[in-house]
């Protein structure tokens, strides 16, 4: 099939040409004598991406999975409970995920379209006078539904309490794309992966970790050793880790963490917006919604389409991909045929979404929905020219 | 500036990864015992792109420009006489060529937008009863304007008369995307580049020759060395050439032909048609005309989309390029300014042209044109939809 | 510094073109339809590197060390006992690992430059008439020494009591690289990672796990998610898994595999053994001897090089780097300064090991040990002349 | 085969990771607002290698051979006549190549392992009053015979008889990697190409221009046009030239510029001498002679070792090549099995070269000669260990 995939799933993303390059070197010897020199300052620049001063980053060979796993087991002892919100396919994972850990979790049951349900969270916290509740774990950006949730309204209502849970948050496509404050919204475990807002490949659990979160470590119980964080921290203190760190990722961490920071994180917060924005004004001028229910739940990194009752969303997913090389995101379980959605987090600009817009609109036309073909590219035209 | 260029001059086109991969590679031993093993089923199969059994194909380490060099200097000899049509820069150019090289160049003027005329170039051959004309130059796609010539019609007018004239075709911007047929049509010589319907970066001039053209150089006084037909066939019969061949280049070439052959001559054809006319629905969507002057001149590989008197076509490219990232194509000298150009040929497909058309649309919105934004996106839509 | 670094650490080590190129692509949708095509293969023919037909090989994306954390969660719970030897800086690792993940560990000091001890082995299973030895583990090549265990002969100790407990080996240096036999020795948990013997980059954990063990799995308590077998192994089976796959490592480690495949894993073995004793009969004509103690112990990946009282062996290594560019590995714990170390696993050939060797050569001379310079590559020459 | 290929022919040479990276890039517009940004300094800096502050350096897309071509036709008309000497296979050539081009050629017969005869040079010069040469020929350093001619001799030859005719230096094989002084020797016309020092693939002729061959360039009569000075000179001032660039090759040169002038140009010209003197040594404890006749012709950049004579140089290049996938260059014409050659530019350090030289010991012992392994390899030890 001639010409390249047009890639809008919403992660993995895709990868600028430095950061490819970057990666795509000879093995090196990892324990060089120069390997500090490389690994220190890294690790010390992450930092700005997660926002935190006074904390921690931790980056570890495995997926984003993983580095939830490590904030779950380097913080906790079976059986301590947690706080939660269920809206979306990832947020019930890391519900799944805490349970098999030994973990108790209370989960508040949320329509998928919204998010982290800050008033009920408050309330809860505040009934929890014992303090029982040892973690509040916040799917920031759910990636099944397009929806952002309110972190730093959580932090609010665990300060307004003066509750002394552990702020956990799965920023997992929501870090280095999305505003996100860990000092300043007292987030004390942060998770990412190094497939979305890093724009890398698969690869890298990168986990943002407070000093009261590394210190609850002192007494946390789950037994853990791949995903121990006083191991790690060595890494990122000396160069030198427990085990073979993974080279050719980090050495593309290096060149996304200077992309990043060359932008700047609010140049990249606001283009996100910016373009996230642009996609909503087609999804309008299609008629359809967006599956997050108002625009507050809206995220700027992925958008589901909610279709009309008669077509299967899986249908443009695959049709996409068959027949125009166009890559979506499908939807999954509850929202499974319901939407398909448009992924636009990481290395993008206008003429690229163009790709994605009009191409969902040829599916479209192509099965028959009452969509004008190049409504939705105008509409984001008609935006991005007003909001230059 | 973040996201991908989006690259849409009318060459160097876009690489497909397999041919950049194809390239990425340690140096190697040309001399190798190996080395036949690779360069002569690579030329054998070079000739299935050009269409030709009984002619052969060279190659050389330069750009189309040396291909077209080799072809004049290989065949003709100082004083010598060539027909010709000026339609354009690269018709203009390859006049400058041949003066310079000594070759006596009869030209005839056609406005720009316009190809090869047909009829007055078979009047003058009927007029040439003493042979004078030694050859007839013809550029079968003028990049400058997006108009295509009737390379058949000159062979049928060379017939006609049974004149003895070699025929040269520049196909630099038409071999390996559009129709080309070397032997049904009679060509003596045929100049491609590498970079254009080939998809790789320049640096390669690939010549198709006739047993007549290579007849002629038996008694063709030009001088020549690095351009010699006679050394360089070598190379394509016994892998071992005159003097250091560009291995990376020509390890690209084997992809891309490989590529070619893959999707097959047909179908590429047809592809870039289809493609094109998606194109040229957006243009008249626009309101706006097409340099070619009517259908038929209408090239299948660039598209020069005229601008209204007061716009100017080079600010258009270089907001383009400035604003969005996207990189178009200027007019050249007699249009500069009264157009910008949509290359639409190599490895593409129609996602990828959202971006074109998209960003040109985006482009003339912000000049405050009167098009309708989302328009001529949805033309193209609307035609690729119904030529599936 | 101009030139190459050579690289001869064991691990990770050089990857060969083919293997970098397989990487070096743009994202690809993981969800794509066609993922399982790609999937589903991968994982069947990685089977035939473990030499297992019944068993089941199961990828997880982490190092080797997460590998080996999967091997004991999945397989048991917390109290349970396994036996094992001590002998290096690897197996005591594992231990560390084991204990720190709840597992009781009974471990046989063992002096280093020995590997695992059969006999004592055999006697302890033998004694354990009640079974409380849930799994015995091996560590089949201790990198730190550069000695090789003898797998199949504690499988011979289990069999001959017909004792049931699980055998683990850490195959991380010696899978893909040196003689192993999953399904002939009875191994049930085997254990490698991505950057030795299989030419990659670090960032897989790749375990052959046999029936036995997935079946001890359904009553395994140990806590887990991330490295869930079950879980894991409907990627293998569906090509999707439970979390975003390392697609650029798998694509690798296609390459990878069908590296090792074309050439034949007996040819693989034969290579590495034919190399590993021409440096050692360089090492004897150096007037030094291995860390392994007696020629059954030898290593064919890795070689301790024994350096006289008097040299710092860590000083060997750090001179190499920084004057020529040529990196070894050095000694570890209870040798540090001991030794340095030669790794020769992985995509090499002789002219590759006369770096190492007259690198090696060089820097000892330049330190002013007793080596005539030349003596051990001469050696290696003759071997390796004798033994085409 | 398993393990890389050792790459010792005397060019092309073995790339460097960073050259290798600056040109796996995607294709851009060459033609972009920003070009001139890359391509002015570029031009610039180029000079710094060459030595020329006065001079202009003009680019081709072309092997060095084009580059050749370019500084006769632009220099010369018809019937001139230049001075030369033929001392091996590429000095051969260029004479071939005059003489193709219409230029008269009154060339000194030398034995192969001997340079320019610079006594001879200047009797002629002495004796031609009339000023009939119109130019001196001389390759700088012949490829065939690992000779290195002296440039700056010829050039007090020509000034000591006050002879107005320009230097030609065909610097393909030196230039980037051996002492070359434009301006201080007063050459005109320095031809180099990319695949040798600059450590690039082939594609560009690479041609240092003096001020003096410009000049000439206004009454040179030979017929140009591709291989025009006038017209590519653009390109050097302005980033715009007459025909579509390299740039992938132009891109890697410039990482070549940068990588060569980070070393110095002086410390590379040393490093190029401590490492061929390596060889030497290594040569001589063979046993065996250079085909250079005497120390003072031998070359830093490739060294041909003369075999016995009931050995067949080309069988050591063969099987080489076959056995140890080790490759070197062979004897050509004249010294056709004579000798084998062993290219040493570029990118190397002194472990490389202990593969090229335990691959030639253990090639010349698998053939029976009388070589003790390991003794060149031991000898070159020495040498560099005394002279760090």
């Amino acid at each position: 099939m001639a010409g390249r995939n047009s890639l809008f799933i919403p992660g993995p993303t895709n990868m600028p040409e430095r950061i490819r390059l970057a990666m795509d070197v000879n093995t090196e010897d990892h324990r060089a004598l120069s390997a500090p020199d490389f690994m220190v300052p890294l690790f010390e620049d992450l930092k700005k991406i997660f926002r935190t001063e006074k904390g921690e980053v931790i980056v570890f060979p495995s997926s984003g999975t993983g580095g939830w796993e490590a904030a779950i087991t380097n913080t906790l002892s079976p059986g301590d409970k947690v706080l939660t919100a269920r809206f979306g396919q990832f947020s019930s994972l890391w519900i799944d995920s805490c349970r098999a850990l030994g973990i108790e979790v209370e989960d508040i049951d949320v329509p998928w379209g919204e998010g982290a349900p800050v008033t009920q969270i408050a309330e809860r916290l505040a009934a929890d006078t014992q303090h029982e509740i040892k973690g509040v774990v916040v799917c920031h950006n759910e990636t099944a539904t397009g929806v952002t949730s309110d972190v730093k309204g959580v932090r609010e209502a665990l300060d307004a309490c003066n509750h002394p849970a552990l702020l956990y948050v799965d920023g997992i496509s929501s870090i280095g794309a999305i505003e996100f404050e860990m000092d300043a919204w007292g987030v004390d475990l942060a998770v990412a992966g190094s497939q979305k807002g890093f724009m890398l490949p698969t690869g890298l659990g990168i986990v943002g970790v407070s000093q009261k979160a590394l210190q609850a470590g002192e007494t946390a119980l789950c037994p853990r050793f791949y995903f121990d964080f006083k191991m790690m921290i060595n890494q990122t203190r000396t160069g030198f880790g427990p085990y073979t760190p993974a080279m050719g990722l980090l050495r593309g961490l290096r060149a996304s963490v200077d992309v990043l920071l060359e932008e700047g994180m609010g140049n990249v917060w606001q283009r996100h917006h910016r373009l996230a924005e642009g996609v909503r004004q087609a999804v309008a001028a299609w008629g359809l919604s967006t599956c997050a229910k108002t625009p507050a739940w809206q995220s700027d990194t992925v958008t589901g389409v909610m279709v009309p009752e008669h077509i299967d969303g899986q249908e443009i997913v695959k049709r996409a991909y068959q027949d125009y090389n166009l890559s979506l995101g499908g939807g999954l379980t509850q929202v499974a045929g319901k939407l398909f959605r448009i992924g636009h987090l990481g290395d993008l600009n206008e003429c690229m979404l163009f790709s994605a817009l009009g191409g969902a609109e040829m599916v479209m036309r192509d099965l028959g929905m009452d969509i004008e073909p190049g409504k939705g590219v105008g509409a984001a035209i008609e935006y991005w020219h007003k909001n230059k």
